[in-house]
């Protein structure tokens, strides 16, 4: 058995073994029963490590394709060929999330270049160990209760009083509280659409979105996005030939461009909104990264069309799993009988987690000391890209992401080579297109951009010609 | 205005007089403008607390029906008529939901003996805010990342172990971990189910699930439950009229009648299965209360058509959000990809600090404490309740629930009443069959019948001739 085995590929070795073996079961050996090479062979003609060939065949048995006799070795098992063809629900979720996860797995060593969210060493753990441990040692009730329906009374005044200084007059009793943005969207989505509605979205965009609309079977249609905001004339145009139920936008430091939306271009959403009628989920998620307010959909629009979407995940922590919606009052029952009958409840201990840290203003300090240092590390990291010769999409005024390109006529293929060997991980730029097409640009995670490897990388694709493929 | 309050309904006052004001804005007022009653007077016409009426007007005015002029009162809203009638998902939502999320908003002095968790005052604090300080000091990814796509490795593998007495084999990597028994239960629905599919569940049974798969626009079919397991003739008999995809079995301490299945019954659905090509749901997440294992689906089908479904919200905390799914091979990578488009991962804080009292065995001394507890409440409860006549579906070996009929003929309306009058909060009867019928059963929770209301209740309810209605 030889393999094809690529160290520059964006899979890992052991995932490539893994496929490879599952291809050759099905064209040699389904029947059963056939041995397959040892480990130590297989180590030896790929030249690869013993632990990738482990760990392909603990894939494999785990799937139920090979069993493994001890002492003896592994074997095709008897039922092999039920399983060499997956399902189809298989195949479409594969070509939604093909890769996606790719990040949320990495080893900790690797530089997470292409990533959404902070590095742990970015995060301060004080306060929120501090809080962690005060409402462990002071909340019965916190450490084991379900929470309520719509969450956490308090940390919904407290979050009302958050809105209010970006101009969103939100009641109390419209904030649900969820486990986190995709929840929100998630929530949202299985309220407001049926199989078959259109939905515009941003693209380049939130590419798990897109994969959450894929799954609920929405038609989604991209809506270029543009320094200022979504582009105005083209969404004119594509309203006269889509009839859209929803648009979402990132209104604040884009995901993946870094742009903020405009007041000029936000009055004019709202009015093509209201001239035909669509609903708008306004995905905010990055807001505590701002230092001063711009105009947000929902601020102008009094939460009527507009649903918004905060969270803790990206400036507190990931870990803890809090969000919130800020409804239009009709669909604030609706959302959270969806959240009760689909996850009872969110967790009441990390909602008072939250509620301590803004209630002993902590999370207030702490966001501005992010602030402040992710605005020097913007500045960083445009210099060094402009610097490589790196094009930029459009210069972000705050947050974690540029949107960015090498010079040289770089293939996605070779950037993701490039980035192999510094041990560095991108988020491929297709995936952020609503179709796919293949980019040369990137998603740049400034916050990673420190590391010297950052650096390596960004001048290495700069060069004319980079270095063919090492296969 | 004179509006209609039952102080003994299931719904509380100020959602009362919300229904009540509701109304009458949209028989009287609705064109906007008109003053609303104050609240010291509509308090005094109905002899109930200012309280109660200023909740219901903040509920009014947060769904737009009332606005608040400062200092002069209440007053219709301009745009009260858009919002007297709700949106269709509402209604829809409605039927499926309406009142399931009392106990979950009950004030904490009520007695919740319908409800379906631990009293707080049963929960062990010590070792879970030990566990808690320990993560919050010792890992920073744990207070702050995201954990992976499949949750925890090592508390997978912990899980893994702890399958082993039950005789389920699993291997760690069939192992997902999600949000709790719900979250569980939804990944599966949107994974295996399409709009239209039947699905047969226990009758009595988990209402929560019928409410998940009237959302998904699943048919539900309900196969009656016996104190051994599903009714085995009348599910031959249904599987010749209908095709089910799925069949949902809770399968030791049933929710809601305690009853636990035996190995003949779990081997003849297994056949069946097999026969009609269906899937199978064993939603097991009262395992850890149970003393001895008995048989699992699991453990007999090799985890080949059964997906086993676990928690530790039950026995440990409601408040974590941590359960998990052992899933077929083939089946574990879409599981995953749902999970993770729908809301990016599981906490990661939770699953270690469910690791650490994995670990360090206190999960294992805490649940056994637990099941002594539970098994000597149990039989007081039964002793109790048999002392007032009541009838017991079938006297549960352990766990949390016993299913009970009062000995008069009592109407649902008649119990609830006297329920109110004891502050006990019961879950109603009819919740648990698939069709909503009427019925005299309920489910009690042992765990609450140590507090005197609960015998005042039972007690009251055992009178040949409960006392008439208070209105």
């Amino acid at each position: 058995m030889k393999l094809e085995v690529n160290r520059h590929a964006n899979t890992s070795i052991a995932q490539q073994l893994e496929a490879g073996i599952r291809a050759w079961i099905k064209a040699h050996g389904a029947g059963g029963g056939r041995r397959l090479p040892s480990i130590r062979r297989l180590a030896a003609t790929h030249h690869i490590s013993r632990n990738a060939v482990i760990e392909a065949y603990e894939r494999l048995v785990a799937a139920g394709l090979v069993r493994s006799r001890p002492g003896s070795g592994f074997y095709v098992a008897d039922n092999a060929a039920s399983f060499t063809s997956q399902p189809a629900v298989n195949n479409a979720l594969q070509e939604v999330t093909n890769g996606l996860w790719g990040l949320f797995n990495a080893n900790e060593h690797a530089l997470k270049l292409g990533c959404g969210w902070l590095p742990s060493d970015w995060r301060e753990g004080d306060d929120l160990t501090h809080a962690i441990r005060s409402v462990a040692r002071k909340s019965r009730p916190g450490i084991f209760e379900y929470s309520t329906p719509h969450g956490s009374q308090l940390l919904r005044g407290l979050i009302q009083e958050r809105l209010r200084p970006l101009a969103i007059t939100a009641d109390a009793q419209q904030i649900v509280m969820t486990g986190g943005g995709s929840h929100s969207l998630d929530l949202l989505v299985r309220m407001l659409l049926e199989p078959g509605d259109v939905v515009f979205v941003e693209s380049p965009g939130y590419y798990n979105l897109f994969g959450l609309l894929h799954l609920q079977r929405i038609r989604v249609v991209g809506v270029p996005r543009l320094a200022d905001g979504p582009d105005i004339e083209r969404l004119e145009a594509m309203l006269v030939q889509h009839r859209p139920k929803l648009f979402y936008i990132n209104s604040v430091f884009h995901n993946p461009t870094g742009s903020t939306l405009t007041p000029a271009v936000a009055h004019r959403v709202l009015q093509l909104a209201e001239q035909y009628d669509f609903q708008i989920i306004e995905d905010d998620i990055y807001a505590d990264f701002q230092h001063t307010p711009t105009t947000r959909l929902a601020a102008l629009d009094g939460l009527r069309r507009v649903f918004y979407l905060g969270s803790f995940s990206k400036s507190l922590s990931s870990s803890l799993r809090v969000g919130f919606i800020a409804s239009p009052p009709p669909q604030v029952q609706p959302l959270v009988d969806i959240k009760m009958l689909t996850s009872i409840s969110a967790s009441r201990f990390a909602e008072q987690v939250v509620t301590t840290l803004l209630q002993n203003g902590s999370y207030r300090k702490l966001t501005e000391r992010l602030r402040t240092k992710l605005s020097s590390q913007m500045a960083i990291a445009l210099t060094m890209l402009k610097g490589a010769g790196w094009e930029i999409y459009t210069e972000p005024a705050g947050g974690m992401f540029v949107w960015a390109k090498p010079p040289a006529a770089t293939s996605p293929q070779q950037l993701s080579e490039l980035a192999n060997r510094w041990d560095v991980m991108l988020s491929p730029g297709h995936l952020f297109f609503a179709d796919h097409q293949a980019t040369p640009w990137l998603r740049l995670n400034v916050a990673y951009m420190q590391d010297p490897r950052a650096k390596a990388f960004i001048d290495a694709a700069s060069l004319k010609r980079p270095e063919g493929r090492i296969n």
